[in-house]
């Protein structure tokens, strides 16, 4: 018995196992972590998606899945789709303003130009 | 028996209730929708967030769940927070691109009014 046990572990009430696949990830002090991902996709489903991976992938995995947990969590319509979504229409406005920006330097420096022609004359 | 079960009861292998809660999401002439859910959430966890929405939310929830899904099958370490990374680098690009053209901009305007103080000198 570890008396240390990962907050996964703890969440299932179970022994924590030496090679345990969660434990790296889900530190006892952050309960909430574990839960939010035991609630949207199982402790199964995690433990699966993580075996499948290379170790060296797997915090990364982890925070991800977290992150889309916790997405889900605060908008179980949505998810973090509503995320991407702000964010498409944020890079629409900044490109829109962006182009109306180029146009008023097109503007400009064509009468920069014309200034400059009228100068030679 | 329904003997037109849904994606979901067919990839179950059950009886595709009446009161189905995948069947109005789930055609079954789309059986790779379900699948994919099933892969990520399982079929409890997919059941069990849609019955805690108000019907009229429902297929919004479906899609973004098939959405993120496809992302995390595609991308086993990132998922759609990937796509959220990008999307980010996009907008920071454009917003250098936008601070640059205005800066370009600001440069030509004081051109400009040189130019128009000249021809009154």
């Amino acid at each position: 018995m570890n008396p240390k046990r990962c907050a996964a572990c703890k969440y299932l009430r179970r022994r924590c196992p030496k090679d345990c696949v969660f434990s790296p990830y889900f530190p006892p002090n952050d309960p909430q972590k574990f839960a939010c991902v035991h609630r949207i996709y199982g402790a199964g489903n995690v433990s699966k998606m993580l075996q499948q991976l290379p170790d060296q992938t797997r915090a990364e995995a982890v925070e991800s899945l977290c992150f889309e947990a916790k997405c889900r969590v605060d908008d179980p319509v949505y998810g973090c789709v509503g995320i991407i979504h702000l964010l498409k229409t944020q890079i629409q406005k900044t490109q829109n303003e962006l182009a109306k920006t180029q146009a008023e330097i097109a503007v400009a420096q064509t009468k920069l130009s014309q200034t400059h022609i009228s100068d030679f004359m």
